[in-house]
């Protein structure tokens, strides 16, 4: 199956410019959203990732983590913004285009000696990646590597990234 | 297993009186995750939903909607804050306890005949929930009913709602 033709292009979002990769078209293709699954965990295990857990970004990364959580026996963490989550948390502070943003992830919900696995939708320039795995640094977790569903090749987001396995199921 | 016992109780979140139950430590729970996944989708058969697609609310309902779609073979389509979908939209508003909100979803992501299954982490007063059924209800698609990993009885979230099936797995 060609995961790739189930993402929508829209050009000139969120700004002119810019083609936005919209995977909605893809997760309500009932095979499309089956098949990218599938291969997500294929992937992860022919990498060898074993995760304790496997953590996502709000809100994309929720997509797809949890059902790679679910199909390769782990748990979910979420990371999210702000104020969201309700215990104590860890934050990083981290650049953006402009400005800077921050994420939170719960203090205790990770402990020096898990291996992780960090998932979102999309690698662009990397930054949401990096920053999520500098918060599980602070914890000293394992970082196994990263996965996917898209990676826009010309923003050089794997260089921003540490030096760990990287899975991509499309690139652009 | 007993779902209710991974729910985390933080007193005082997100103000002063309100018990917040939280979902996080039932997700990174692994055999926790996948229970409530695997009763999710049981009842979701037992209830004789049969979706075409699973609809799941930012961000939240993102966690159970798109495994809960993969497990019954459907499409999953998410409801979203305003501004985050690129296509154009449907917008419904609705008022919260102070002020209102508004949800999105792509004018194009369903049909008439299409059959939904709603799907979020929380029902409360059940005010997310309608507004997505409102909003489903100007595309003119079936809504079979609603799923819930948790029911606060007492906000009355059931009497706001279409007279549908409703599965809940825990109750406060």
């Amino acid at each position: 199956m060609d995961i790739k033709s189930l993402i929508r292009n829209i050009p000139d979002f969120p700004k002119p410019g810019i083609v936005f990769r919209d995977i909605t078209t893809l997760l309500s293709h009932p095979e499309g959203l089956r098949y990218t699954i599938d291969t997500l965990t294929q992937k992860s295990i022919e990498a060898n990732f074993r995760p304790d857990y496997v953590v996502g970004m709000e809100s994309r990364g929720f997509l797809f983590g949890v059902p790679l959580a679910y199909q390769l026996n782990a748990g979910f963490i979420p990371v999210r913004k702000p104020g969201k989550l309700p215990a104590a948390v860890h934050t990083i502070e981290y650049d953006l285009e402009y400005g800077s943003d921050k994420l939170e992830i719960h203090q205790d919900a990770l402990s020096s000696h898990h291996r992780v696995l960090i998932v979102d939708d999309l690698m662009a320039t990397g930054g949401t990646a990096r920053a999520t795995a500098q918060l599980l640094d602070k914890i000293g977790c394992e970082v196994l590597g990263f996965a996917f569903i898209i990676e826009l090749k010309e923003l050089g987001g794997r260089q921003r990234l540490p030096d760990l396995p990287i899975i991509t199921l499309v690139e652009y």
